[in-house]
């Protein structure tokens, strides 16, 4: 079995805070992530498939087809945007690394499917060198 | 289910050496790392948590806790130290990489279940840009 | 003649736009950057000093007192801020990285001449991995 | 249980084409990567063991003979090589970064058997900063 | 003054012989990068211009816009090629990273002054994590 | 004019004091750097030329040459060792990153002198991701 794997990156702004919670509650759970003004990050993702390689052509997914996937639906959607505010499938989601992991995994599940037999194994997001979260499916039970 | 990553560094002094060995046999076994006026290194450590996200929060655990109690029981007590002498908890211990994951888990463990419900999936220790060791608990199983 | 270089790291939120022009002129001149909505970016800034180590110590500067001069002077007044709106010495100023550098620079230079004999050789400010600035200062015409 | 990895790296050209499909087939499937003169990449390579510390040195295995294995197994046969037509067991082989995970697994396996009692847990291949595949053994099911 | 610098990356395959030397004597020179069936890297090139900042925008240069240029210039032209006998600009060059790195600037230079009046600092490409050159104009002699 | 760079690694111990001060005057000055018992890096090193390249082979200096001289003349004495006490020629330098990049370059220039034509530009030393030093020789006034 095999784990393949694409990054690629998009910088935005965001804002962690509980809408049901007043200021002073999201300080105290959020500290300084709780700015309203926002703050902002690089953000890199990275997509992993896993599954056998295609005999014809050594492929467990063609890479720039994954390459376009991933663009089209989270790098466009969300580069250079506020996560708070301008990306659809982000609306009424604290955009907390750990909720954009999940939120990314769902939103390419679909459109991965088409592209190859192989299953989504899990996306990685990564908002500053030091934190990153990974959304696994259970597929990791079958190997 | 998510894997939820925050990564230190500290810098340090330690030399491979088993103390029921001559230094012969020492030799042998550690190469150069056996030197007993010692070397040193850059590590990084990456201390994983694995669970679901709080609702309220959008967090599987406090990154700004998990970051306090990795500096506290761990960054503290081992930057700028001898990992041989100078570390409480790595008394008798080699300060192989390997032994490193290990210790630094147990050490991790009840303090990292004060801060999160998640569960401590995994520590690794980085030594250098080629070495690392991952110690990991059996909470795989449960995914 | 040696070059000391201390980096640090902060993210914030900024939005590239003149404000003497309408949206469609600055959206003409700073494309996506000038979303009003904001998006942000890791920074992480290098600052560098030039001089000739003490006979005492060995240091061109004391490198803890730099990274405690970084760390008051820019990184406690710019992360997880808007660079835009929240903060003094920003204020009207396009935070471009080119503009950033320059500024960075000028208030550096009074604290750092507190704690060193060594010049301001220049400051950089990373915005991604593919864009850094660097303001030099003259200094580079002694060597 | 701790996996222990180790990373090489080596500087090839090569070329993905399958020789059974014309080259308008080739162009269709692999792109770029069809060119037929060749491209290359800096691959580095992560091989991973799983197993406990040996109680007299700590080691999961001996990192200096591991890497001498991977030297001599994969570094030595593929640095500034052709990997289509000059390492004897890539023969037949289209290079995607798949395939070369698998092959060298499969090339790995015997030689590590003999200097390490833990299992080889994976060989991962990374072919830029963006792609990397990495083959997993089965052993995973026994944590 | 300010160094605006921006990176891009290719991948290729080349092979380091003087055509009018024998094998013996190229592989002589240029060790194992003499193998005529070639190796490869992954380039990364640094695009550096060193100007004031434009008082309308902040700008030294349009950072999208220089993209542009690398794009069009350098990547386009020599990612997943073979140097030594696919890039126009290089018929005839030793493809070390001394010649691409001046190779590149001659072929940036009038295309960066279409987009910015800053001056074209230096080019830096870099072959592998160890190796890198850099072209400098004599742009520094006016700092 | 170009400048080629070449890098190499080593990871080693030290302790930052002045012999001819007292523990309590070193701890002042030098803070945990003067832990006695030491603490250390993985001291990264990057060896700058400035040259022309030759005609016959494009080579500003022989990169498998440099990359011989670093190792013979720097890593073989200092990977593995305590900086203090096992290099001769630190004997009596207080181990900063300043004083490496120095006496490096110092012992660097005989022997690259020997190998290329192309002036020792600078020697940089790099103690951790945040901290490094670069000695610059006079030829810079050249360019």
């Amino acid at each position: 079995m095999i784990i393949l794997s694409r990054k690629a990156s998009f910088s935005a702004a965001h804002c962690l805070a509980n809408p049901e919670f007043d200021h002073a509650k999201n300080l105290q759970l959020f500290g300084d992530c709780s700015n309203p003004s926002g703050h902002g990050h690089n953000y890199s993702i990275e997509v992993k498939v896993a599954g056998v390689p295609d005999r014809d052509t050594g492929f467990v997914a063609d890479l720039s087809k994954l390459k376009t996937v991933i663009h089209e639906i989270i790098v466009k959607k969300c580069d250079h945007k506020n996560l708070n505010t301008q990306v659809d499938f982000l609306k009424g989601v604290i955009p907390t690394v750990e909720n954009l992991a999940e939120k990314f995994y769902e939103q390419l599940l679909p459109e991965i499917k088409k592209i190859t037999r192989a299953g989504l194994y899990s996306v990685m997001v990564k908002e500053t060198e030091n934190n990153y979260a990974e959304y696994r499916s259970k597929i990791e039970s079958c190997f």
